[in-house]
C-alpha cells in the first residue's frame, strides 16, 4: 500500500493550531479550571486514565489535533506498521528497511494476528522460555551439584538493558520467592565487578542480551563474567544463555544451555517483550508473571487503532506533546512518576524517546525545519519535589510534565500519620503539584510570586501489576511511534550513534598500537584523536 | 561590605558576549580543532582537568568571559560568602536572610578559616563523628545483643539523601568491610517496604537526617521504621540517630542513641559535607574516608577564588555554561559521568543546580528578563550511548555536554581483549563522542550526516577517590553557585517548593475528612482540589 507521508507544516491542521497557539488556554485565569472540564478531560482504557484538564487546551484545540491525527493518518500507519509494512525506511536512500512488529512480540493472544509470521515466531519462542522455565522448577536444570539456580546477571546495553531493568525493579514485589536479577551494562569494568562481588556464582546463571552479536560492552562483559566462572571452577556452558538474532555471532549451542531468538524487525528500544525482556522476567516473575505484562501491552496496542483521539490514551499523550512541543515551543518534557517500583521507567523512556525521534532528516531523506523529538527526563516523585521542581514551579523555562500515579501501593504495607496513609500523602502530593503548576499564586512578595499556566497531564491507574506495567509501557512505546509518524521521520533507525562508535573505534587503535610498541606513534594515523589523547593525559 | 549586584544584562561585557555570539567558533570547519587549541584550552586543579577545546569558544571569547566574571565580581562575592556575609535573600523584602556557609563544613584544615564560628561548629561535629565512630570501632556501641553494627539506613530526601547517596555509590570501592548502608527517601510505602525486607534489623542503625526535623516525608519514614523494630521487640533508643538543626523537634536526646547538628547555614542540596553525609559516609568509609573528602572540597573552594578564569575550574564550567545558554541560547545542559560510580551524581546535581538556579526573580526582588538555570539531566556513559545520544548528535535541539571521566578505574579488576582493557574502552568512548559531536561528518546519505559544532566540556582524573570526589562535588557547588551571581538571583532558597506543600496538605484534609466521615465532602472547603481528587478516581 502507499502511505502519504507528510511533514507536519504541510498539514492543513498545523496553521490553525498555529492560530490557537497565539492564545492558549490560560490555566492560571480564575474559574479556568472546575469539575466539568477535569471529568471532560479523561481518556480511559487498559487499566489507566489520563487526565489532561490541566493542559493548556480548549475544545477548539481538541478538534485541531483531532485534524492533525487524521491528516497525517497516524492510526492508518500505526495499523499497517502492526501488519508488516516495512515503516523503517528513508525513501530513496540505504536505510535499514525493515518491518517494525515489537507489537508482534505480545500479539499472540488472538487467533488471527496482525502479522501471522512474526506472531507464530513469538509463540515459538514463548514455548521454548515456557520449557526451560518448566526445566528450572522440575529441577532438570540445576548446577552440577543438582542445586536450584537462585540468581541470574543480565548482561545487555541499551535496549537490551534499560527496558528490562526498569520493568524488572517495577514489579520486584511479584517476584518468585528466593530468585533475585542483577545487571551489568556498562563497559565500565567497576560496574561488572561491583555486580560480581556479591552473588554465589554457583547458583547463578548468566543471561547475555545482545540483537548483533556484535554489541562491544556487552561482549566484554561477557568475557569478563566468563573468565568469573572459569576462575571459580565453574563450566560457564552449564549457567551461560543467550539472547540474540538467529545466526548472529552470539547464536553458538555449544557456548550457551539455551538460546533464545529475537528478530530483525524489533528495535532495541522496542524490545522489552520480546525475550530481551522475557527470559529475564520469565525467571523473575514466573511465565505467566510475564504473560500478564504481554496481555497488558496488546490491550494497549488494540486501543491505539483507534481513531477518536479522546479515546486513545497514547494517542492524546502523543498530541499533547506535539501541542507543547511545536506550537507553545516547550523544549523538554519531564515524566515524573510517583511510584518508586518506577524509578528507572524514566531512564528507559529517555532511549525510547530520544533516539526513536531525536531525528533531523524525515523519510523522504530531507531536512525538517521544526523541532522533533523533545529531551525527556524525569525522577520519581515526591523525591524530586525535594530536588528539581524548583525549576519547574518558578524556573524562567516551562517544562510539560507527565505525572505517572497509582491509587493503591504495591506492597500494602502502609501507616496511618496525622489521619492519612503514606499512599494517600503520596497521592495528594501528586495531584498538588499539577494543580500548583496549573493556578499558581499571586503575591506581594515578588519571589513567592507563581505565575502558574504550566501544563501537566496525569495518568493515573490502581496499581502497578504486571499487566499494567505492560499497558504502561505500550503507551509510551505508542506515544513515540505516533509522534515520529507525525513529524514525518524514522522513529526506529539511530545512525546518530554510528560516528562516535567509528572514532572510537580509532581510539582503541592508539592504545593497543602503544600497548605492542611502546614507541608507537598515532600522528600519522590520525593526528586529532591522539592529540585529543595526549591533552587528555590519556597516553 | 556592599555588594554591586547586578543583573547580567546591565554588564557591558554582555554586550560584547551579543556580538560575539553572532559567528561563535565552528567546531566543524576542517583544521578548528588541533593539537595546540587542545593543549591551550586546558584549566586544571586539585587533581581535576577541564578541556574546553571543543566548546564554541576562541580567545576573543574567553576574554568576554573574563571580563563579565570580573564586572559581576564573583570571586569577590565567593570570598564574602566564605567569609559569612548574608548571600541568602532578596533585598527589600522577606526573605530566609541566612549566610551561606556551606565551605565552612570543609574549612576545617587552616589556622585561620574563612568564618571561625562556622568551622569552629563543624570541627566540634567532626569530632562528636570521631568519638561515635570509634566508639563503633571498641564495642562500646552495639546491639542488646553485644554485637556490632553492620548495616545502616539513611533516611533523609531531597538535600538529606541525593548528595550523600551520590557520594556513597561513588566510593562503595572503599567502603570497610562489612558494612553497608541503605536509603529510605520517598513518601511511597513501597519505598520503605522494600528495603526493610532485606535486612537484619537487629545489626541496623538508622541514621534520620532531616535539617528542620519536620520534613513529611522522613517523620512518616521514620515512623514506619520505627514501628518495624518495635515489631521486632528491639528497642529504637539503641538504634536510632538524628541528624538536624538545633532545637528543631528532632533534637531529642531521649529518642536517639547519638545527635548530630547542622546548622541554618547550610542549604539542604549543599549539605553532603556536612553531618548530613558525614555521619553515613564515616560509617562506610571510615573517619578518615570522609576527611580525605573534605580535604578535596577544601582545596576545590581555595581553587575557586581564583581571579583568572583560566585557572579557576569551577568558575570556567560557570562562564561556558553562561555563554552556551544565555548567549548560544542551548535551554539544557546534560551531565554524563563516563564512571558507573556517578551513577546517581548526576541525580544530586539536578537538584544542587535546578533548586539554587531555577528561578525568576533577582536579588533585589524584580523579575529577571533573561534565562537562568538551565534544565540538567544525564546518564553515565557508555549507557547513554546506547539510549540518548542519537538526539545529541542529530537531533533538532543542540544539548552541550559535560563529560566526566577517569583515567584509572576503581575496583582495577580489568580484563585485555582485542588489545585494550576495558576502562581504555570507556575512555575512547569518551573521548570519541566529544571529537565526534565536534567534526560531524559529511554523507551523502541525508540520515548519515552529522551536523557537528556542538559543544561540549571532558573533565579528566586520574581515578576516583573520596578526595577527588570531594573535590568534584565542590567544583559543581561552586559552578552553580557563580551562576547564581552572574544572573544575579539567590541561588540559596527554594521558595518555588512551597505552594506544591500547601496544596498537598489541602488535598491531605480531604483525605482525612473522608477518613473520619464517610459521609464528608469536601466541596466547602476547597471544591477544586476535591474535583480533581474526585476525577482522578482517588475519593
Amino acid at each position: 500500500m502507499t502511505l502519504d507521508m507528510k511533514n507536519l507544516d504541510l498539514l492543513p491542521a498545523c496553521n490553525r493550531l498555529r492560530e490557537l497557539a497565539k492564545r492558549p488556554y490560560e490555566l492560571s485565569r480564575p474559574g479556568a479550571l472546575g469539575r466539568d472540564r477535569f471529568l471532560s478531560f479523561i481518556c480511559s482504557g487498559a487499566g489507566f486514565d489520563v487526565l489532561y484538564g490541566t493542559q493548556q487546551v480548549d475544545e477548539s484545540v481538541m478538534d485541531a489535533l483531532q485534524k492533525l491525527a487524521d491528516e497525517s493518518g497516524v492510526t492508518g500507519q500505526f495499523k499497517v506498521m502492526k501488519q508488516g509494512e516495512v515503516m523503517n525506511r528513508i525513501h530513496g536512500f540505504d536505510s535499514e528497511n525493515r518491518k517494525v512488529l515489537h507489537t508482534a512480540t505480545r500479539d499472540v493472544f488472538d487467533e488471527s494476528p496482525c502479522n501471522m509470521e512474526a506472531s507464530g515466531q513469538a509463540k515459538n519462542e514463548l514455548a521454548k522460555l515456557k520449557d526451560f522455565l518448566k526445566d528450572l522448577d522440575d529441577g532438570k536444570i540445576t548446577n552440577s551439584d543438582g542445586e536450584a539456580f537462585t540468581d541470574m546477571i543480565h548482561v545487555g546495553i541499551g535496549g537490551s538493558d534499560l527496558g528490562p531493568r526498569a520493568i524488572y525493579l517495577a514489579l520486584a514485589v511479584v517476584r518468585r520467592p528466593g530468585r533475585r536479577v542483577c545487571f551489568i551494562s556498562n563497559v565500565d569494568p567497576d560496574d561488572a565487578a561491583a555486580v560480581l562481588q556479591g552473588l554465589d556464582l554457583r547458583k547463578t546463571l548468566v543471561n547475555v542480551v545482545s540483537k548483533s552479536g556484535t554489541t562491544l560492552e556487552t561482549l566484554t562483559n561477557e568475557e569478563l563474567v566468563r573468565s568469573a566462572f572459569v576462575k571459580a571452577g565453574l563450566d560457564p556452558g552449564r549457567h551461560f544463555l543467550a539472547v540474540t538474532g538467529q545466526g548472529s555471532p552470539m547464536d553458538n549451542p555449544e557456548k550457551y544451555l539455551r538460546s533464545f531468538y529475537m528478530f530483525d524487525y524489533i528495535g532495541g528500544r522496542y524490545s522489552s517483550t520480546s525475550m530481551v525482556g522475557g527470559v529475564m522476567l520469565g525467571f523473575a516473575l514466573g511465565y505467566d508473571g510475564f504473560v500478564d505484562l504481554l496481555q497488558g501491552a496488546d490491550d494497549m496496542d488494540k486501543l491505539a487503532e483507534e481513531k477518536d483521539i479522546r479515546n486513545n490514551p497514547p494517542l492524546i499523550l502523543a498530541l499533547l506533546g506535539i501541542w507543547n512541543h511545536n506550537f507553545l515551543g516547550y523544549e523538554t518534557v519531564a515524566v515524573l512518576p510517583y511510584s518508586q517500583a518506577l524509578i528507572r521507567f524514566t531512564a528507559h523512556l529517555q532511549q525510547c524517546d530520544m533516539e526513536s525521534n531525536g531525528k533531523s532528516c524525515n523519510r523522504q531523506g530531507r531536512a525538517v525545519e521544526y523541532s522533533t523529538g523533545p529531551i525527556l527526563w524525569g525522577e520519581p516523585g515526591t523525591n524530586g519535589q525535594h530536588a528539581f521542581y524548583q525549576l519547574i514551579h518558578q524556573g524562567t523555562a516551562t517544562v510539560p510534565v507527565e505525572f505517572i500515579g497509582f491509587r493503591k501501593s504495591q506492597y500494602d504495607d502502609d501507616i496511618l500519620i496525622k489521619g492519612t496513609i503514606s499512599q494517600e500523602k503520596l497521592n495528594a502530593n501528586l495531584l498538588a503539584q499539577s494543580l500548583a503548576l496549573a493556578v499558581g499564586k499571586e503575591s506581594d512578595n515578588p519571589n513567592q510570586r507563581f505565575s502558574g499556566n504550566r501544563p501537566s497531564t496525569v495518568i493515573m491507574a490502581e496499581r502497578l501489576t504486571p499487566y499494567r506495567m505492560g499497558a504502561l509501557l505500550a503507551m509510551y512505546e505508542a506515544k513515540i511511534v505516533f509522534q515520529g509518524f507525525i513529524w514525518n521521520i524514522n522513529s526506529f533507525d539511530q545512525e546518530g550513534v554510528q560516528l562516535g562508535k567509528v572514532l572510537a573505534n580509532r581510539l582503541l587503535d592508539h592504545y593497543s598500537g602503544r600497548r605492542q610498541d611502546a614507541k608507537y606513534s598515532g600522528e600519522s594515523k590520525d593526528s586529532l584523536g591522539w592529540a585529543f589523547m595526549e591533552a587528555a593525559g590519556m597516553l
